[in-house]
């Protein structure tokens, strides 16, 4: 701690955790604590010398030998829409699959009937509850997804319903325009790919940062989401690709080739993809929600990835027809008990390697000096009961930007 | 409600409900209401029947439209125990299978040492914290068996903490001895089958009310378990029995045949033994959390059961090696996911058939007059919800014998 600058004052310090898990080279600091000013973490260290170091900093919270760790970045989801799948749940649960669903104009044909018939404001209150949800379950920053509209006037008005929700809601919301979701059933597939790639991605690059393509049977070939990644790129946004959900297309080497920040589900993909993911850096964003949810047996193997050097991500995934779960939480048991992660590589892919999946690494994902003091403390002492004690909220405070909420 | 002799006051209504699961012949009612007094239910019905018929209840409770329904009862846990076992569940990850562990001395056998270790007042305040966890999470009546002493004293000190855990927390403990949980590695099998099934009998029958036995590989056989029961029978126990978890040793269809209220996890079953079940009334209790936790696909088959009018539970098996999940909310999910079952009929296995597999049909696990007040609060619309958002704890209040906890 010698060579830091310290301030004179800090707004608050956390002490007296179980553990500190920093996510950075300090690792986990065994009753560490980490001070926060202005929104920002400040340092991080053991309770007492912090204390001495701070003698009157005015808001001490306890973390009563509790684990305390970032706040989790949820990096997929698609939590702005209307409409109501249970009952699919229960056509899947008698026998249908998620692909004859959507072929019989269900899944997300449902849901984007709902959605265009619901107004913003309705939108926005929903998507308030979720991210409400998501907050006490230990989120800090989430990722949201347009797609339910697929025309220009719904389009639009999830990315706007998105942006509000970033604008009035505490946790920060990156927005990701989802037009290439699925083609809509009222238009030609041909048409839709022109309109994808017309002039519409200016009007939605003024409200998406990132551009993403479902390239999966059913929805986009390997060639449609190559001509989408071309001219999204083109018109200046970053790229991200849902790839080898059910069947591999090649989708992940496509992403890794064209440049994108990561490649979302894999559950099916070739050594070939793998290694071109690793030249490229591309990270890898698996979500064990969905085969969970879908009572499929087919999980991702992180162990392929992570053999690689390939940056291992989770996410939620949340959305109406494949995984409504909110919890990051569930996604660390998942990931350690059927993708092959350690209790610590689960935790770093819902902190440090998920803010990389949205390019927010600069900000949030780990403790350290600079980075938004985004903290949550849970009801265990280390990483490994974290998975452990599964199905639970573990989450007792959740800290954004240096604030309770 | 023209039958019901309504009494002048009541002490608190739970009105505007989403649903009002009652469990009964009346089943859901939508934006149902339930009248309390002195911690027990004094009728259900429409909340604007209910605000009519007491106009000057002092107490009235805004569900805000969320489900209400009778608490969770959690009728097979493991509860009382000391010692930490996440680190098996790493040595699992990377091969090792349960019944490896358990002969290599891991597994129940250092449960069993950490145990007898840990003085009575140790135990006493891990009961504590982990009964608070389940009533955060919806439970408001939990079995618990002893089991990790396997030698008198310690499974003394067990049952008495058990009991004192009822005697003090606002939850109905139930409480179960298991002896004959397995061998202890430092006795003879022979001579602890002697012990259990002679005069030591006595002594656990004036603390605990029901007898379960681990019929299974590694632990005893169809032989002994025969034995056991029907010793225990005779000291005047309730039994129950540990049947078909990893092996179908018969243990079910012996279960059923000696009168035992409930025969637990049975993911390995044959039909004669399920037949049996049927003809005795013997109660199903299938603990999803356990093949979820240990990997295996080996989920037990609900409709196998329901398919005979065998009434199935669910509870947690809360432990610290094959689940060491608290939630309820969680045994419902993989119920509907895993096992078979609808959203309504997890619920009902989660409630009154839990009920029935401790034998307090008559107190709890439905809400009706006469009942216990055992009411939770959720933060979902309709039964089909409850597993629909997997993995996170939707229960906003909890109230056990008319108070909120």
């Amino acid at each position: 701690m010698t060579d830091i600058d310290h301030p004179k004052q800090v707004d608050s310090i956390i002490v007296n955790s179980s553990q500190l898990l920093t996510m950075t080279e300090s690792g986990a600091i065994p009753g560490g604590a980490v001070a926060v000013q202005d929104g920002v973490v400040i340092e991080t260290g053991k309770t007492e010398d912090l204390l001495r170091i701070y003698p009157e900093c005015p808001d001490i919270i306890d973390a009563e030998n509790q684990l305390v760790m970032p706040g989790f970045v949820d990096c997929h989801t698609h939590l702005v829409f209307a409409g109501e799948r249970s009952g699919e749940m229960e056509m899947r649960l008698k026998g249908a699959s998620y692909l004859e669903i959507l072929k019989s104009g269900g899944g997300i044909h449902s849901t984007v009937r709902a959605t265009r018939d619901a107004s913003a404001e309705e939108l926005f209150n929903l998507g308030m509850e979720r991210i409400n949800r998501m907050a006490r379950n230990g989120t800090t920053t989430v990722e949201i997804k347009s797609g339910y509209g697929l025309d220009e006037e719904t389009e639009l008005k999830m990315l706007k319903v998105a942006r509000k929700l970033s604008a009035e809601h505490p946790l920060d919301v990156i927005v990701t325009y989802l037009g290439a979701h699925t083609v809509p059933t009222e238009t030609d597939r041909k048409e839709y790919v022109r309109w994808l790639t017309g002039s519409s991605l200016e009007t939605f690059s003024e409200y998406a940062e990132f551009f993403d393509v479902f390239c999966e049977e059913g929805a986009f070939s390997l060639e449609e989401t190559k001509l989408l990644l071309d001219a999204a790129a083109n018109a200046g946004f970053r790229l991200k690709v849902h790839a080898g959900q059910f069947n591999d297309l090649g989708a992940a080497g496509l992403a890794a080739s064209s440049g994108a920040i990561s490649a979302d589900h894999l559950e099916n993909i070739g050594d070939d993809d793998l290694d071109l993911m690793a030249e490229a850096g591309t990270v890898a964003v698996l979500l064990p929600g969905v085969p969970f949810f879908l009572q499929s047996p087919d999980y991702p193997d992180a162990r392929r990835f992570i053999e690689r050097g390939i940056p291992v991500a989770l996410a939620t995934d949340f959305n109406p027809g494949s995984c409504p779960s909110y919890s990051m939480q569930m996604m660390i048991a998942l990931g350690v008990f059927y993708c092959g992660l350690t209790a610590d590589e689960a935790v770093a892919a819902a902190t440090l390697n998920a803010a990389k999946a949205i390019d927010r690494e600069d900000q949030t994902g780990s403790l350290e000096p600079g980075k938004k003091a985004d903290i949550i403390i849970l009801d265990v002492k280390s990483a490994g009961e974290l998975p452990y004690y599964f199905g639970t909220n573990l989450v007792t405070k959740t800290i954004k930007d240096g604030v309770l909420i």
